[in-house]
């Protein structure tokens, strides 16, 4: 009798449903809304039934359900404590138990999204496998997640994997979300690429093709850095410099196999793996230089499939 | 009837053999002469040899040995490949099997000489009842390990927790010992202290105490900043600057419950942790700002326990 895994991807404002085979085979995928009403009380219910019609619909018993795993946009710790999740309206409760009740199942697991997208990666995706492996997303913000031993490390606070907010910059002047000045997340994130654009443009007169973008994206930057543009390619660099460091940094704590880089301006490619690689190399220690520098390649689906490799026994590495 | 471990210690100069009850009380400890001769291929033999002795001067049964465990000064990976170790005139080869064979046991393990004192401060030091934790060792050069759940963090290439090589400071004209320059171990080592000593003595003209000092050591400097030294203090609060920074880095990746510091340079207490304190507090990410920093207790003898813990069932965590 075949076997099914529930991957739960809980975003701010859809949670992403996928349909799993325990192999890892995504059968199906939906998204239902987040209805935040109430301190988020009804997304856990609202996604049983989503899945129980699901199941109805497809004519498979509860007892072919291996498991229910879940991404949040939030701290997690080991145990399955959310430590406060200001986008769902949560605050600090344990939501295995809450799971284990909704789905009425005890093969229950649920980790923070960044961790769950870098599990899914390392499951099927661009980490395959790789033992260990730390994932970074390059996204709005820029988040991150490690794998040792094909398992997340999730952190005492739920904060393992913050690679967004180490500090790169002493005399930054302007603050990142978290508070401090100076993070990661200032130079490498879409929006910090655009921001770093803006401020080497303003700093400088030389010609440039974004100076005729009337509203910059992290794609325009990318796009006119590989047609040879001069200040869009200083742009790229200053990523690469810091995102470069902060990842020899990352291999003298843990050592992965590999680094893998997602989020949307990892769409760049080859451009942006090549001005990180230069700075890595350089500036690890000498036993991890060769890690590889890898993209990712799940996409948005990520998360869901991290959330079913959370409850898989059958991982494919 | 009682069951006993042996912790074995690899150094350069001597082999540290500690005999423990399994809950970790140390019974005895010795050393024997490290036989660097035909490329080390001694060693174990010899530390099998003083242990049969040992057991049979304690009227002990083969049986009631449960395993050995071991430290190497070089990489060791999760499956017992030591990569090489320059000290000892070891190549690359499988030491677990090489110590299954000369102790005839199948309870056997290997690490890193540093991740191997962090697991034995995690066992019964200073790091007692903490699930995860960074010790960071600050001798003649900077080592470091990394705990999570009980276990070493060995990494892909068995260098993980190579903190000293985390790069600091972009401009440093002087080479680590690794190759780089601007490595933390140039500032946070004892030997490390004492160079930035001397840099700062020699381009200031201000009175300290410390130039009076013919052969100045890194307990000196601390001596003399506890006295309000004040260039002393300049020299302990680059230290705090650089091993905060990179224990704020650290965090990003790891988030654990606490850092630990040895090693020689340690002896200065709280002056050092208060140094640290203040530079992790306010550069790390908001999560994890509460981390301990504590001081590890185990001294030189470590590396005996973690080698026994190795190989233990029995955590009292």
């Amino acid at each position: 009798m075949d076997k099914y895994l529930f991957g739960i991807d809980v975003g701010g404002t859809t949670v992403k449903v996928g349909f799993f085979k325990e192999d890892g085979i995504l059968l199906d995928k939906w998204e239902i809304p987040t209805r935040k009403e109430n301190n988020g009380e009804f997304i856990l219910s609202d996604v049983a039934q989503s899945i129980e019609n699901k199941i109805e619909s497809q004519g498979i018993s509860k007892g072919q359900i291996i498991g229910y795993g879940c991404g949040i946009p939030g701290p997690v710790t080991d145990d399955g404590r959310v430590l406060g999740c200001v986008n769902l309206g949560w605050g600090e409760f344990n939501i295995e138990e809450r799971m284990a009740e909704v789905f009425e199942c005890s093969n229950v697991k649920a980790a923070n999204d960044a961790n769950v997208a870098a599990l899914g990666e390392n499951w099927v995706g661009g980490g395959k496998g790789l033992s260990s492996m730390v994932m970074i997303t390059l996204g709005t913000g820029v988040g991150g997640g490690v794998i040792i031993n094909n398992k997340i490390v999730a952190g005492f606070n739920g904060a393992a994997g913050e690679i967004g907010h180490a500090q790169v910059k002493d005399d930054e002047t302007d603050y990142c979300n978290c508070g401090k000045a100076g993070c990661l997340e200032q130079y490498a994130s879409a929006t910090g690429v655009v921001k770093e654009a803006k401020r080497i443009l303003s700093s400088s007169t030389e010609d440039s093709k974004l100076r005729s973008i009337e509203t910059l994206t992290a794609k325009d930057v990318f796009d006119a850095a590989k047609e040879g543009d001069k200040l869009a390619n200083e742009v790229v660099a200053i990523l690469g410099k810091y995102l470069g460091k902060v990842m020899a940094h990352v291999s003298c704590v843990v050592d992965p196999e590999a680094f893998l880089i997602g989020g949307g301006v990892s769409k760049a490619g080859s451009i942006l793996i090549d001005a990180v690689e230069d700075v890595y190399k350089k500036e690890a220690f000498r036993a991890s230089r060769d890690a590889k520098i890898l993209l990712a390649s799940l996409g948005n689906d990520a998360g869901m499939y991290g959330a079913a490799a959370l409850v898989c026994d059958k991982k494919n590495n």
